[in-house]
């Protein structure tokens, strides 16, 4: 964990997961997203991504784990992220999540660049997030 | 499901779910974001939220079920999405997510207003979604 | 196990679980079925059931556990069953699945009286089976 | 979701998922329902299944959320329902449930014809519901 004092421009920290079905049936289940995208591999091989994806907020909560549990760590306060899904994340990927600290802003909040990638190195997420880090 | 033709502006859905103990450990367990925020009722009691809150991208989850099973439905293509997270929801609470078309885009795209309240209907989660809409 | 010969009229085995909300959950998620009545508590409260009830398949799950687990056990082909919903399982009642042999048929062909009760005598699931014994 | 009065002979609904290991071993968790043709893949390989099957009342599942879903939907009691198990679904099947209304009785009772398919057309499981509509 870091406070709001010891993080510098620049600081970096990412986690890194295969998605398996396990993790995409699973946040169908929570989230009550069964989009045949995610859970139809009939209906699904022949669209455009020829198979069943990862729902693109899986993703995002990977960033999420990176911003909680690494930079700045717990105690951190979430209080914005932008999302863009540039590509598909299929089901068998291996996703890494990296967020980076771009600014320092007033009242103890800090911004981070956040970008997920797969095992090739496409971008499938990128976007920003904004933090209140811990005062510590 | 309706196609870009079929979407007007004012349309509008909503899914609702009582967010559990269950749903928040297995959207840690799927993510790896064990924030003792979420999943540690010890040391998050003594917080400013008194105890385990939900993680804000399950929430966020309810907003891309809204888009990939209602509006616009399956076939569409979730492109990004903006997330401003305005209050906690504590295990027990009701989400209610909403999604509400606000702009026709050129090539396909849709704007959505997007709102997750808790039962007390206050806004927990605000922002915008932008995605590709079917073709028909 | 129990092999068709082994079987009489009048046997019986049972099995008995606390339905929990984490049953309720996995199981709309599993199943798609995130109807109100099983996980919105701000929804179903005002029903005729006063809060979120289990899925009436679930607690049929627990009828497939007795004649899959104990009678006639493994290698039991199950065939048929007729289930009738009697009153609601509520979120930490304890429900007792019951079944009883009452006919053996040709071509190793069992039947059995199924019933489910919550912890109060009360039943919720009534019905029959019909099963295919293993030949041992 | 359709009131009794808003429902005719032969309106349709239907879900469909590819059921998964997953799927399979939480169900097999929740209800207690280890027997080995389901989650034994050593032991189940030498059967006339060739390996591991899904529970049938999983399929009944998805017929528990086409009607409480769609047809009649949220609001709907479920009465009874009849259940043949005409084939196994094997872990990858993709599975469509649909259910189609054959008679509106007195009180509110509808009947529906409710059938489960695989990926190749069989019917996996056969069967009826009776359900109390909403009245809107």
């Amino acid at each position: 964990m870091k406070t709001y004092d010891q993080i510098s421009i620049g600081d970096k920290a990412e986690v890194e997961k295969t998605v398996t079905e396990t993790d995409v049936y699973l946040f169908a289940g929570i989230t009550g997203d069964l989009n045949p995208a995610h859970i139809n591999e009939r209906a699904s091989k022949d669209t455009m991504f020829g198979g069943r994806i990862a729902h693109g907020m899986l993703s995002a909560g990977f960033i999420s784990a990176v911003l909680g549990m690494q930079l700045p760590g717990p105690g951190t306060i979430y209080l914005s992220q932008s999302l863009k899904f540039k590509a598909p994340v299929k089901i068998g990927d291996t996703v890494r999540a990296e967020a980076t600290v771009v600014e320092k802003l007033e009242k103890g909040r800090v911004r981070l660049e956040t970008k997920c990638y797969n095992q090739n190195g496409d971008i499938v997420v990128d976007g920003e997030a904004l933090v209140l880090a811990p005062k510590g």
